[in-house]
């Protein structure tokens, strides 16, 4: 499979004419970047936790993005109740799971999230992903680390088992489904300066799982648009500070042209 | 009734020189930004939630913000107990319906909270207020909806029913205070790219009701300097990212000669 | 004692190079551009509240920092929970004792805190740090007030009894350390028109505390680094706005020379 820059700015197109509701049960630290990112690449985001609400929250959403960067009980069982929810519903669901690996509850909740859930994407650095299949390894927080072989054939074997799409990001993003592999090799080391850009990646892949049926596809255009944003800004920026005004500033106005002259998509 | 660039240049001068205290239970998404834009206008936000302090917090406070954008059941009846006290204290309350006829939930918490609470003024778009009289409109998600003379109608009957100022904000804010209309037609498109800056139009009203005793009028000029803040942002800017940035630096710079200059108040 | 550029510097290589692990249970309004600011510096933020997890995140961890800015019970639980386990492995814990005085709940928790959990470092405003040892002081919200002799005094007095080191920020930061004062000059007034610039001070407490082994030499770096930061954002601002951008991107590249031409420390 090949992507273009044809193929994803016809997406964004789709994304800007569609406004897709993107529903995010998200992190505190994150919450505001995404929405922005959403908004920016043309989404309607919605955030919305409260068990009283997800289920009717999700019936008006084209995709779900659940993030567990800070979890807790009770966001927890609404985690539950949407991903349910946007199963019978049939919209995309799209998994974050931050720093799983770090703590035993991290990994255990992304794990049922996975196994109940069913997710259509799962987004993660290379020992968030290695975590949710093997206890042996332990993540630094929430750092990412270099996807490495074995990462690949745990994302492989998540793939397969789980019938998701699986991303491993990273200086070279993996986008995986059983035994087909993408590479995206867009992106700056600049934006690991700066807060919740993992978290964006996950938001993205929901708004283009909302207008793009193949998951795959989906989730290859969000991080190549990720990407080819941050180096767009982090060539213009002084620092994190900068980059991350400029990022949303390109997101907004991002060309079939920016798209082609950047992409570094490889199979 | 007739606003005037002299009258909200007075209001922003009260606001810089007695600093007053905004306190604020609003969501996680807009927090940050609410808070920046009130302290670049002058005021002093406070953001407190858990209900063994807010009571005390509203007792040291001038205005009080309810916004109910990610609501669940603590801060919910966090929200009761500060609106009561409010009441009680004699300030203004300001009432943000976010997402009012998007699921039951937050329309039957927001027409509990006007009708125990009596806010001063109501703030949201057109489809929110609709929702606040109507369960036959739904909207999509939290996105702004044309005001359509529905929409004021309803607005006038909230005002009439509740004694209260309900602003209807979108391309053109509409100040209804049961017979009397203002309209304010400053603000840019780009606006709607930023998340929260309707939450951050509910936060203003707080900063200029808690210095302009009437609050028909503290409403137009926190919507004015919202509008003309907005569009002196937006044309600095290349997206939305500058926008935000620009924005707060705009407020807290705002002349009386900049407002005299973009002010577009309508009877 | 005395403090130079040179070593500031070196703090900032440490943390630049072993990238601590810095684990924040702090308030909704300032987590992300606290997150910013240590990434910004070199340090890796970790945020995480959930009583299932907190012990084990400061297992990870290399300092513990704790804001009371946004409180409740469940978060209140938490923070005990990892205070007594960052004692037990022997890490750095910084306070903010954000609002203490404005309210008796957020007194009593912080006064609870300072006696169970003996911090290591902690860092308010003048009003803030006279309710840590005193009743009759009532603070305006989380507005600094000047450092006055009477807050000095308590700030001693409190060093002295939880044999801790006491920073009270203002426009003339003051690190104490029982009899030890010293005094850092540098900032600019623009910075309090910034939400979350005194949380970010007491993070960055952390990132350096967890390189620099003296508590009182690394929050007088600390300190200085954000005063020189902010100064420097504030000559290239202008406002708030860009004021916060340029401080995440000063902070990312700021040099020994920055350092050697800004700093004003006193004894």
């Amino acid at each position: 499979m090949k992507i273009t820059a044809a193929q994803i700015y016809k997406s964004i197109e789709a994304i800007r004419k569609q406004a897709p509701v993107v529903h995010n049960i998200t992190n505190y630290v994150a919450m505001n970047s995404t929405a922005n990112a959403l908004l920016a690449i043309g989404a309607s985001p919605v955030m919305a936790h409260a068990q009283e609400e997800v289920e009717e929250m999700v019936n008006i959403a084209q995709a779900l993005v659940i993030n567990i960067g800070t979890l807790s009980e009770h966001w927890i069982s609404s985690m539950f109740k949407a991903v349910n929810q946007a199963r019978k519903k049939g919209i995309p669901v799209i998994l974050d799971p931050v720093g799983a690996g770090a703590t035993v509850y991290r990994t255990r909740t992304a794990r049922e999230l996975i196994e109940t859930g069913q997710p259509t994407i799962i987004r993660g650095n290379a020992s968030e992903i290695m975590a949710l299949a093997d206890d042996r390894s332990k993540t630094k927080g929430v750092d990412s680390a270099a996807a490495s072989d074995t990462a690949i054939a745990t994302a492989q074997k998540l793939s397969e088992t789980h019938k998701c799409v699986v991303c491993i990001s990273g200086a070279t993003d993996y986008i995986i489904d059983r035994e087909k592999i993408m590479k995206i090799k867009n992106g700056h080391p600049l934006m690991t300066k700066v807060t919740g850009l993992g978290c964006t990646a996950s938001a993205l892949c929901g708004a283009f799982a909302a207008v793009e049926k193949l998951p795959f596809a989906a989730t290859a255009e969000a991080m190549a648009v990720m990407g080819i944003a941050g180096e767009m800004a982090a060539s213009q920026s002084n620092g994190p500070g900068s980059l991350q005004m400029h990022f949303l500033d390109i997101l907004h106005r991002l060309t079939e042209d920016d798209i082609n002259k950047h992409l570094k998509a490889e199979d």
